[in-house]
């Protein structure tokens, strides 16, 4: 590792300034794991697999390390020692905060758990990846058990007090949350989705699916979609895209942050609408502010920040209908049976609300519920009042309960999401708190910036982007995200903005 | 690292087990560097590319630690001492020899330096892709510059004894081989090479090029050259072939050697030529013994050899008529303007003798000419007799004498190939070697297994990959290149199979 020995006459500012060199090459490192990550998701040989999986544990041991390395916790005391207290958001003092977080959180996971967490993962997402395919629930389920039983043991290593082990892993993802603060908010989400759920379906008018059926040949389509991500704001020299079975955005480093989607060749709209999902995610992190890369304070603060960035530019900006009244041209000069669809009518079709069994592909109503379910249900995995093994019979009940819908198999049902089988364990939460701090930035961002969808129409996506460049991408993890949204917004998160949007925005297209 | 301790009462069968985990550890990040570099030539954004230098530099400079850990070398010396005497082909020789070689070199160049190299590699691979395309001497010299002075300082430090430094470059490619040995096969070829010239210059009969060209869409060259690379015994399953600016073969782990080509919309035969030759390197990595992966016994064992097996599967198999007896059918389906050419017209135009430009369109009479050029001119610039401000002049009075030509501008003379730029100074010399290896080999392996055109024209390349897979492949580094070929051949390595070989071959051709 070569760093410099510690020595006791050694000052705090050089202190700081040998995290500072520690940090980045620690994350030098993360970002070739990320590469590898990347490739085993696109490009990699089937036969090669198993060798990854190798190359993973190893660099994965390799960070655990230098994660819990003695010399780093002596340095950081050391810098702590002398922090000038008062200044609680200075670049120094958010490192700090961060890599103590870190720290602690790493030392209390013995490094064996740690690779074998990682290798489990990987294992785990690639039998997903087969027996999903297949609907091989039998197959599939020692993989889960083994990732379930890890993540307990991780859970357990991690908690500090009394409180249930999973908020340890809801913390992994949304550093300041835990079970108590999203109950409450989630709670309102669902009362108000099933009401405005029973308002739709109640409602005469009803979209047509056939409008966005065509001819959609996957060259054009990627074309089509890069034309519309550099508008948005993607910038492709620093990233690509490529197919892939599930849509994921790699940060590899500054400068490359790459997504991936998939192609229906009967309808641009998935690789659209997931690309466009992907992209908001990659110009988060292209949008970091770069002189801190590889330190706390360059990086992303949280999972639900992320969702916020990706659902906010999927749902909020381009479901609607400025949006498309910008492209909608270009559209029809790339899939020509759009000119036989009236905009309305096109754009109706894209915001149709109907319980669903997938996930990915719920309207902005049903969706909360998903996640709602999945919560619930990881919660009580983690917890130990559910078995991976009842799981199936879990997840039927609590379809029928949210969504009021059986699967027909258990690959549109307990096995269609990679996460749990892949150790994110605790993500779900992520996505829900995404889609209300989306719709509370986005009223704020209007508030500052006047009409948005004037502003999309006119193909002028360059102030919204430019909000959100200097109120949450430069802002690192400066705050933690509670207090990003009240830093950029002026309030606490609230379920309401989100919940005002889907009653305006439902009501007006089903003329309830 | 987080090895374990060295311990005095450490029996020395546990020093070598430990040297095992060590060197397939070290060998796991090694493989992570190649997959840095596949995706650097091929997939990387361009703003990606900085980024990349830094992941590779800290890579090397990890490397180059672990290469030179007192630790390691502690555990050499115990095992080498309980080494028992007489089986110098034991796994375990093998793998002490290299890893003593390998050591003793890494130790003799200061980190600085070799994370220099590494930085100076990489941006003078990347000025050279750029600069060359607009025939940017200028600004290319200066990454020259600095290559070649990192280079002699490289040399210097490897140099012992007090012969010339180049050979310690050489022996980074070629172990056993230097100047003095290399020289009088070198002399024979050129002699050889210019007498043949002169017959078929003199030769009435000349080939058509026309024949070579006609259209041939990407897609459809792609599966074509899937198509026959499989049949010789590439394992797609293990592999996949990618475009990228200049071909090259990635061994990324066991179940992963991949290979890239680029494509010609007006002929397939330089897409389907250079992937023949990379998939040559690749099944002999595909044909390593993958029980002894990570450790020097299951490596390849030079750059001769596998230019060995790249350059006979190119020249000796796949531009025999037997080949296309067997390939031209499917040729024709594939592109139908070969209905049109007589097979005896295209093999013809295929083995065109010509002194050209650029070495890698060379046909196998004028290739070695080339390299004896490179091998020269290197080898003064590594000395000293030649500053890299000077080797435009040089390299055109170069060409004049092997080759009669002078190029039109930097692009397509001195600027043309990779090699220098990117710090693969010493391996010109592999290609001839390997050229001599391939016809010696091939010439055994029919002694022992019958006519090979017949086969070929049958279809049947098992056999054929079967007996390179026993003699060669599966030796890894058991043998030193030269020790390797008595082994398999039962000769030393000697310029005449590959000179009778051409002899014939072109005697034939061109009815001389």
């Amino acid at each position: 590792m070569n760093q410099p020995a510690v020595e006791d006459f050694m000052k705090p500012a050089e202190a700081y300034r040998w995290l500072l060199d520690y940090s980045t090459t620690t994350a030098l490192y993360q970002s070739m794991r990320s590469l590898l990550n990347w490739d085993q998701r696109t490009y990699l040989p089937k036969g090669g697999h198993s060798h990854r999986a190798r190359q993973i544990a190893a660099l994965t041991a390799f960070l655990h390390r230098r994660a819990t390395d003695p010399e780093f916790a002596e340095m950081l005391a050391k810098a702590e020692a002398s922090q000038v207290p008062g200044q609680p958001l200075s670049d120094e003092t958010v490192n700090l905060r961060e890599w103590r977080r870190n720290y602690d959180r790493a030392t209390r996971i013995p490094e064996a758990l740690a690779v074998e967490l990682a290798k489990a993962a990987s294992q785990g997402e690639l039998a997903w990846e087969s027996m999903r395919r297949e609907n091989d629930w039998k197959g599939f389920l020692p993989f889960l058990k083994q990732i379930i039983s890890l993540k307990r043991q991780e859970a357990a290593a991690l908690s500090t007090g009394g409180e249930e082990i999973y908020n340890a892993l809801i913390e992994d993802f949304e550093p300041g949350e835990n079970v108590g603060s999203i109950e409450a908010l989630f709670d309102r989400l669902a009362d108000a989705a099933f009401e405005l759920l029973e308002k739709i379906e109640a409602a005469p008018r009803k979209p047509d699916p056939a409008a966005l059926q065509g001819d959609s040949p996957e060259s054009v389509q990627k074309t089509f979609i890069m034309e519309i991500l550099s508008q948005l704001g993607y910038d492709l020299d620093a990233g690509r895209i490529d197919p892939s079975a599930h849509p994921f955005t790699s940060k590899i480093g500054p400068g490359d942050v790459r997504i991936t989607t998939r192609f229906d060749p009967n309808s641009f709209v998935m690789a659209l609408f997931s690309s466009i999902h992907e992209a908001g995610h990659a110009m988060y992190e292209q949008g970091l502010p770069v002189e801190h890369w590889g330190t706390p304070r360059g990086r992303s603060v949280s999972m639900a920040i992320h969702e916020s960035q990706s659902r906010m530019w999927e749902n909020l900006a381009a479901k609607s209908p400025g949006f498309w009244k910008h492209f909608y041209p270009l559209a029809r000069r790339r899939f020509p049976w759009l000119n036989k669809i009236d905009i309305d009518k096109f754009l109706f079709a894209l915001n149709e609300v109907r319980p669903s069994l997938i996930r990915t592909e719920a309207d902005e109503v049903t969706y909360n519920l998903h996640i709602i379910m999945r919560f619930k249900l990881e919660r009580m995995l983690i917890g130990g009042e559910l078995e991976p093994e009842d799981l199936p019979e879990a997840w039927n009940a609590g379809m029928e309960r949210y969504l009021r819908m059986l699967p027909p198999d258990y690959s549109s049902g307990v096995m269609q999401d990679v996460h749990w089988s892949s150790g994110a364990i605790g993500y779900f939460p992520s996505y829900a708190l995404g889609n209300m701090y989306a719709a509370q930035f986005y009223a704020k961002a209007e508030e500052k910036l006047g009409n948005l969808q004037e502003m999309f129409e006119a193909g002028e996506f360059g102030p919204f982007l430019g909000w959100f460049r200097q109120n949450v991408h430069s802002q690192g993890s400066r705050h933690l995200p509670r207090n990003l949204v009240k830093a950029a917004t002026g309030e606490d998160l609230t379920a309401d903005y989100l919940i005002g949007y889907l009653q305006r925005k439902y009501g007006r297209l089903y003329e309830m």
